[in-house]
């Protein structure tokens, strides 16, 4: 393409994009992309349970605990990170974490949003997050906003990474990144996370692993290892289609 | 990806490849890649009303006048182009027309195959096509086959072409080509087919328009006026998403 | 409209069409219309529990007892009535069963089909039959049919009847038809069925109980106390929506 | 049906209801229904990029533009219009704009609501729209509102008009309507917006055309050259399928 | 399983608990198990026509008559009740009725919910109690909640009972409970609504026959005469699938 | 139930049964179930890769390799086994097949059946075994049979087991059976189909960690550490919910 590709990953809690879109996150830097995540919570209500466990944990220390965790996982995979602090279990749709939202799509000008499924039975904020990000994606697209510093958003695709029951989510994979080159990196990420839920390591490689075969049996070459799977919201506009 | 293209076209009948792919054709020639149009059947029973109302019409006479149209469009699009004579209205699948389609998918080995959608109440030769192509491809990808001197077809990617009413056939297009460069070699090519069914070329065009905003909606550039829409059937495997 | 209504009703086993579209079928004949009912079998083997239950049974005496009633049924509706005589469990889709549905499509000109279901998982000659009718109305609009004597079929609607379990054959009604008027006569010719199937009088008298419900509940007058559901397969055309 | 035809159109933004159900808009209004639009927005933030871009527009300004093209709009199709001035981009569903929907449906006792689709990931204020149209709907039924002055709503069908991309939208149309009546009165509303948005003129002229051929292939008679796509939310019930 | 079942119903007004999943609590309640209903309002603005005909009714008395109905109907069923008052016509999703829904998952500890539908084009406090659901269980779950003398809830199934109009609901059922032993007490309790909605009593008590009708087809023995149908949104975990 | 359960496994191609079912068939067997694995081919053609490449290979060796390892992998289950023959890639379905069968099935009186999925992109052969199970099941159902020797079917559940790229199947369980206690002998089962299909051994024992992984969030207890995922075509009929 020539420009420089500009991601923002926008997660509902402080891990999920390590889980899901550590892989993609990694090759889109390594790229020459610039990588922005951008957490609307640390996750500290839900998903947090053995920080909790901790004597004396507060929710204070959980979630600089989860931001420490967060950041030093992007600073792995090479993309910035953003927490906005909206609260978790329930997030909430407020007005102003949309207009912050709306501001960041602004001032980034992402030309990639990844984000959650839009269904997900398990876990409603991740649906919410998906609703959230193509809200303030059409809002930053809007010509008449009150911010005229910056520019309007353009026709930003927006893909969904893997939610983690994804049958049940109506996740059907249309994308399948090839993340071998990046999959060292990316555990390292996962076990930046460790100490909150560590058991999630082992299950998201071998998930990698489980997506690289099917890579490979739909056409990747056999140096195709480890995957990640996206789903794409709009269609892609292009020069070919082999 | 340094390799050549080689795109085969499933048509039910001999027009279609011209009205739904002819842009894709095009532009992948140009790009230097191998195409091939394999048409099922004439459209000779059902797809051939303007021929049948001329004096002394034979169903020889209306094959032969069809074979002529699409041969010229196939050549104004730079693909090559067979028929398989299967019959139309009904298609019928027999093993014959299966094993045949196998044949020719082993001598071809497509890196890329189009056809129709697999759900059209309008027309169940479009949808039976979408069928066989995803057998035969199955079949290709076989070790065990009698013919030992064509090696086994890879995990080949398989898009459906737009069919004439697409909400009513469950298409919902996941990639939009540009075809802005081909346009008039695709206008000609449906030109001419135009003694059947010169009602569609306009048709078709403003399609291409429509397609073309939806397009630029979608991202691309301005300089994308035209385009046609395709929707995958597996997920695609690659080495980046932006 | 001013036009003749000519509607067919293509019933997979003899007494389908009573349970599912008795009461279409008197409406239409009292508003002047001309009705054929085409059932592809007599529903000997499948449908045909109590007669097999009778001592000295055969297949020809059980398929006489189900022409009987289903031609009496038919009568009470004011309905023609035809049997292919195709078979049943299973109904084979053959060449010279869809050549037969195409030419009674060429000659009744219907203007509205009535058949089943798209899908059904309890009876998959139900499904057949759907794409039996789908197929035959495509072939039967095909200009270049070796017959020349009647005229290709027009743009026939087809609409789907009730299926047994309608929510797990996906069924959505979207048109809900007063039989209030002979609904009397509904139950007359599905009396007429009883030998082989008597206890889905009943069953089927208290659904168009409930559909008369669920008409009122979408805006019918009180009046209407009886109805059948359909679903259509195409769109409708029309000069208003109000 | 003997009763007058009260239609009230509720769109999210001021001009949506002219590209997309101007046509029925302008029928029932001749075919001596009563039309009332209701805009829950100018769209005068997302849907006004010219009038942003003359000098000195302020939001005021450009509202007021909006309001002057869209009451032009409506005075050409035959319709009364209200805005609600609730604002876009987002549109957000407050009680207080629930509380004056409910009014409105109390107070103008539609027999037919048209509005957006239920999904349209494009566009989120609407899918919004669809939502609070359904809620409104439910409320204005109830028996035991604090305003006794009004009845209960009755079972009023809704309607959903096209969306600008119908197939990602799951946007399936149910009914053709014939607008070539009145397609000069629909082009020159569409010219009414045109200020705003001026380039969607010939676009949804041309996709009139569109629906007109479509609706030909459904069994319209051949006069018909112009339609518009509508899909409805419940089963219809009526005395005919026919 | 040994474990006592903990079975907790949550309706959004004060009868759908009685209507749609009276026989599962009563024969739950008969099973030993635990029933709580929780009411999310009374109806009392929507589905207490009847009630507001009464002269001098006004909103407290309407209420009271609700309660009055729906505690007798619970007592019928076996089951407790709890009234959250919290409006219908809309139900609203405040902050504060998901932390009261959160606090009470949390003291009755279910091992199974039982609510609406996800989809209900005709009543949107149906979808939206489903929703409420699936959010309060998500974060009930959670660890970091303030309370800390309750413990997280486990992953509960939920399920759905049937809407009023299933196949416009996307209702599928995918378990058929058999009610035969305790249809007398579903039937006095729904007389315990009769003030409010007394129509609706063999309207139930018809669909529990044709509930049953469909369990004996799919396998019930012929003792099953009534029954109640449901829709798992989890999958169910176990030892054995026959 | 107190009934004796009887599996039958309708497996497309010799293996199949074992990687997708090889845990459900030791359960049944291990719970006094009778289980038996009806392959419909040997996969000679299309799953069979390795042993083609012997030398001297034939397909007359490869089937018998094939009967060789399909029948230690079921002995290694507790279950029977039967090879139709009926050739794969394609597999046909041939009246004669169908007969084969509905036999079957009035022999084996199953009480429960297992196969693939409706719908699978990738493997035709194994979307038209799911048809022809639920259409051989209700062939077997009739009355009207010539074979007089033996009973009708009942209306026995029929189960889809897990595909190998169940996004893209449409699959999604609803069942997950715990298989920790007879997981070695699925892996001892998986490896007597080594020599044909090694590499899937590996796969198939880290989806069923993954699916252990599921059922534990789905509320297994933690002692469950693999899993099998299946789709119920049929809603179950039962006496509690819970």
């Amino acid at each position: 393409m020539g420009r420089t590709a500009r991601l923002v990953v926008v997660s509902a809690h402080a891990a999920d994009f390590v889980w899901r879109a550590g892989g993609a996150i990694a090759r889109c830097a390594d790229d020459g992309g610039e990588v922005t995540v951008v957490c609307l919570s640390y996750g500290e209500r839900g998903e947090s349970a053995a920080l909790w466990r901790a004597e004396g944990a507060t929710l204070e220390s959980v979630k600089a605990a989860r931001a420490d965790g967060a950041t030093t996982a992007a600073d792995e995979l090479g993309a910035a990170i953003e927490f906005l602090d909206a609260g978790d279990y329930p997030l909430r749709a407020t007005d102003e974490l949309l207009d912050r939202l709306v501001a960041r799509f602004r001032a980034l000008a992402p030309t990639l949003l990844l984000t959650h499924s839009a269904s997900d039975p398990y876990n409603l904020d991740h649906a919410l997050t998906h609703e959230l990000v193509l809200r303030a994606r059409m809002v930053a697209q809007a010509e008449g906003l009150p911010d005229r510093t910056t520019a309007p958003l353009g026709a930003t695709q927006v893909m969904a990474f893997e939610p983690h029951q994804p049958e049940q989510c109506g996740f059907v994979p249309d994308n399948l990144l090839d993340i071998t080159p990046v999959m060292e990196r990316k555990r390292a990420a996962m076990k930046a996370m460790d100490s909150a839920q560590g058991h999630l390591v082992d299950y998201y490689a071998e998930l990698a692993v489980r997506r690289g075969v099917q890579a490979r049996r739909n056409g990747a070459p056999s140096s195709v290892t480890h995957a990640e799977a996206f789903q794409q919201v709009f269609p892609t506009v292009g020069e070919r289609l082999w």
